[in-house]
């Protein structure tokens, strides 16, 4: 047995939303009120409790947001209009496009129509080229920025150590992969096509594993050893159609010495990373930042 | 003892360029022909031997190439200006630019001065991303191509393999990280801050290991298995002033099953790699490909 710490992402979201508060105070004073505008199709239950989250997150820092509702039969063309609108609005400082689209949208077509300075989720293609190229000094990808910012929160080394992360989006696991490059981690990269074996070598011979699969409580204590810190970055619904995180938590919990909880992990960290890319836009946008 | 059979990048090299020949022959016949324009700063030696390399090679396939030579005085400005120029000239399909640059250049302006589409040495941003993006259908960084073609004309398997690729430039290790991706391997990416005994730990752990730290004959045997895969990158001054890999070839020779030589490896591969995106780029404006 060893004792585990668990990495509670709330206690540091908390940290977080403390400075932000005190960032929009000051930035008020100078007439400065960055503004978050989201873009929504419909009323899918799911998109609401993710709009919820937000909303009430920018309510406790003081951001102001706006939310736009489109028809669900929207067109693309329209869609892409209402896009272009939000774009050229001054007095938008970030916008946040609701995810998965339309079957018959364009994804890559509309992540590169978002104004650049105003990708809050790090979607268009020039912001990430920027984290391939090791520019973090931009928007960065909230997931990601939320893995990092929790580990610097606890005060565990990334620089020289190994990291092992188990995926390969464009969401997480490239975009995390060269920002551990940043603080000198040494990284492996695994996904779908690495066999369940593999990834349990790589990952038992990592310092840091970070899990985002999607598969419910795929990870049990054989992937980790007494000395892994585990990052549980996936969320999907298990066979008794609860809510669970890539890690078997209860299995697993006793037996590293470092673990996010199920709830109140990554995720409260990565809602926290799109108020913060709000107001660094609307900050770049005056040269304060 | 094992049987080591030397991956010659020469053969791999000399079929690329039948192909490539046979493709201008092919394109002559439809009035198209591409062209590479080299632009060079002085008479510094090591560039004028790159430059012959590059168009002895040019001659034997028959591609049309020009080469401008400017002042080793030449300004900033008056670099870009000549840049501009190759950039706007339709004659010209392919812009490849001697570096390193003089010390007060700015490289990232320059890189993202080059026409995207002429890009051949894929050194802009938005090349860049595409590659980050796992597009491949562009032009793809000469090096970290040549690789791929090497471990494919040997019939090397990438898929599910473990690939430990010592580089995080973005010349070599990240394009090359994110192109073995896009063919289901799996990829550690060390480099400096790798401690020598972890990255020992790594290598000793893949199926393939991609050594490119330009540190003469760095790795010996206690780097791999009787079962890896080495492909080296490096190239440099050893103790002796004598040109080396990475790789202490003499001393590995006999000990994994499959090396490439000191010379005559993954070198002559990035050359045709070159000649490879002038034509691609040149038939893309076409439509063709």
């Amino acid at each position: 047995m060893v004792e585990t710490i668990v990495l509670k992402g709330t206690t540091v979201a908390n940290k977080i939303k403390d400075e932000l508060k005190k960032e929009l105070i000051e930035l008020s004073k100078i007439g400065i009120y960055p503004k978050l505008a989201i873009l929504r199709i419909g009323e899918d239950p799911s998109d609401l409790a993710y709009e919820r989250g937000i909303t009430k997150n920018a309510d406790k820092i003081g951001l102001d947001y706006c939310i736009d509702v489109l028809d669900e039969n929207v067109s693309h063309e329209e869609y892409v209009e209402n896009l272009n609108r939000l774009n050229n609005d001054e007095s938008v400082s970030g916008i946040l496009l609701f995810r998965p689209f339309p079957k018959h949208f364009k994804p890559k077509e509309i992540y590169n129509t978002i104004a650049e300075e105003k990708d809050v989720d790090c979607l268009n293609s020039r912001n990430l080229g920027k984290i391939f190229e090791g520019d973090l000094s931009g928007l960065t990808p909230c997931t990601p920025w939320a893995v990092i910012e929790l580990l610097k929160y606890y005060d565990i080394q990334m620089a020289g150590q190994n990291v092992c992360v188990i995926n390969r989006s464009l969401v997480v696991g490239k975009p995390l992969s060269m920002m551990l490059l940043e603080y000198n981690a040494t990284v492996t990269i695994c996904h779908t096509s690495t066999e369940p074996e593999k990834i349990k070598k790589y990952s038992r011979n990592a310092d840091i594993v970070v899990c985002a699969t999607g598969n419910a409580k795929m990870f049990d204590s054989s992937y980790f050893t007494e000395e892994s810190i585990v990052i549980d970055v996936g969320m999907s619904m298990d066979e008794d159609g609860n809510m669970s995180g890539d890690v078997d938590f209860d299995e697993v919990n006793g037996k590293v010495p470092f673990i996010t909880p199920v709830f109140g992990g990554i995720g409260p960290v990565t809602t926290t990373g799109l108020l913060r890319n709000t107001i660094r836009a609307e900050k770049r946008k005056h040269n304060l930042g």
